[in-house]
């Protein structure tokens, strides 16, 4: 395993899960169900026996690097690289890409966000090691999830001709369809989830760049460069990245290589949008609360209640609310209205209370 | 005005208030609408210009002495009077008596609870010094609250005849009644609220006591020979408490007394019974909702929010909740359950929470 390197973009934001998560305090670093570890720490601990962890990148915002390294002690220091400036995902994974390359130009690159839920451990990782074999050979390679239900929120890979066992071609990317669109897809099933989650080989990342984004080869040249000679490689990545191409890996890569491949898998993977998903994967009481800290429920049902250990929250009558309470921020809400908890964040930025967003 | 002397009555603990309202804080200690003071704070100091400060005593139980001392600066220190264990109200006054009687023997006492919620304070103060002039001649006089709906949570006054202006006789003393009997007391006329204000003249409520209550006489006479003599009048209270008849003066004096007179109020007079009442009583904005803190509403009408000036509280898509929050305990219920935040109580005690109650 040692050609296999993983990249975890680590760039969220995620006023969606104010007040737990702020600017300063990215989704990332939260456990949103039941589990101890932070969605970013699950991403990476659940890599065990698969890549080692000097072989574990995490590209992030240069102001959230110093909190990435502390919740992941077991990573050497410096593979947590700090992007100045969020450009999207293409020019992290060119970066990334060139850190791999400089330790092995054949490396496999195993691409994942930061932050999904994934229930089926086993499945995912056998997927993960379908997949990286798969990319060793083929260069560029994608997971796709089978739907189980016409999403409307994420982007389809439409799968084409099977190539070797486990394995087919992709024959397009599309983009989050309408709701008639997405029941065709998921009745096709030809259609599966984009993940999200890449398997490069380097050398065929790098050669993609070349053809399809040149600014962002050059510049991955350059860190590369600098590596195999010690030179200033931050401060040449610093100074340049404000100046990259902003786009997506899926728009300036995927979809207009030649040659992509599709692994299925069907892990229970779930993108964490809001505090109504955090709910769906909780743990819940007989009276379906799901409820993290000290509490007193007096006819209450329904209720997503997190809280501190040393305060209690006491709900009487109430159903269906989403309760989240911390030091200097408290939300209450139906469960229904999660999406507007950007309202907000906007209206605390009008009232000039930055410091709580 | 110097033979007028004020006793109020501040025993209450306040379970209906949690989490703002504790075992160590009760109610009379907060402030439960918009005002700065206290509740027991503008009980005294609605008295400003018809008591002297130095004839105000406070009668509270004793692990609230100090805080009611500090509370009430104005007053001198031995003015509060800490019970070793709460009797009801009838041993409480006849302590206070005790103490009134040693300084001026026909002094009049103006007996309140310190926790009522006055609208109108010009009236109120009218009303306050006809019952003193009133009592001051005929010895035992209450205030009856004109009333504005067939209340059952309150006890009735019946009037008789009229004697001097503004005075009349009464009739009987009636407990908290059903409503149809409470509808029947609002439309004769001749049923007023039994506001809990009292005015005695000292000489006539120990009259009465030796009549009707002789060990509380016996009580009060020991307490005012101590007074007099520089004797340990507290150690002799305090050995004594425990052993007094616990009644309320309701039961224990003025239903058996023979002459007890009546003056009508009507000053706005609430007794805040629940989180119901102190939002009702609170100053709303234009969607009905009572602020105190600092908050971000959207689309929420008529909450009741109460926070702290370095937390924000946000609510979207809620109405008519009651949400109190505190350093160690967050209370969120609809309005019309705030008859069950005893449950809250007792649920916490049975976790063992005492601490929080």
């Amino acid at each position: 395993m040692n050609d296999v390197f993983a990249v975890i973009m680590a760039g969220g934001s995620g006023t969606r899960f104010w007040p737990l998560s702020r600017s300063v305090w990215p989704k990332q670093f939260l456990s949103l169900a039941h589990e101890q570890d932070s969605l970013l720490q699950q991403t990476v601990r659940r890599l065990a026996g698969i890549v080692d962890n000097e072989h574990i990148l995490v590209v992030t915002s240069a102001r959230h690097a110093d909190a990435t390294r502390a919740q992941l002690p077991e990573l050497p220091p410096g593979n947590v690289l700090g992007e100045p400036t969020g450009r999207n995902t293409a020019p992290c994974i060119a970066w990334a890409a060139a850190h791999v390359s400089a330790r092995n130009p054949k490396g496999v690159m195993v691409v994942l966000p930061a932050d999904p839920y994934i229930a089926d451990e086993p499945a995912y990782r056998d997927v993960l090691r379908r997949a990286i074999a798969a990319a060793r050979s083929a260069g560029l390679v994608t997971v796709g999830v089978t739907p189980t239900r016409p999403e409307t929120g994420y982007g389809y890979v439409e799968v084409g001709e099977p190539l070797d066992p486990g394995v087919e071609r992709v024959v397009r990317f599309v983009e989050k369809p309408d709701l008639y669109r997405a029941q065709r897809f998921v009745t096709s099933g030809n259609f599966l989830w984009n993940s999200g989650m890449f398997f490069f080989r380097a050398d065929a990342m790098l050669a993609e760049l070349k053809a399809q984004l040149p600014d962002l080869h050059a510049f991955a040249r350059g860190c590369a460069e600098r590596l195999a000679s010690g030179g200033d490689e931050a401060a040449f990545a610093a100074e340049q990245y404000a100046t990259l191409t902003s786009i997506s890996i899926d728009h300036g890569v995927m979809e207009k290589a030649k040659d992509v491949r599709v692994v299925r898998g069907a892990f229970g993977w779930y993108d964490i949008g809001s505090w109504t998903t955090a709910y769906e994967l909780a743990i819940k009481d007989e009276h379906q609360n799901a409820v993290l800290g000290m509490v007193s429920l007096i006819d209450t049902q329904g209720c997503y209640v997190r809280g501190k250990v040393d305060k209690v929250i006491a709900l009487i009558g109430v159903r269906d609310l989403v309760v989240v309470d911390t030091e200097d921020a408290l939300l209450i809400m139906p469960r229904e209205r999660a999406q507007d908890v950007k309202r907000v964040v906007e209206d605390l930025k009008a009232q000039k209370a930055d410091k709580l967003v």
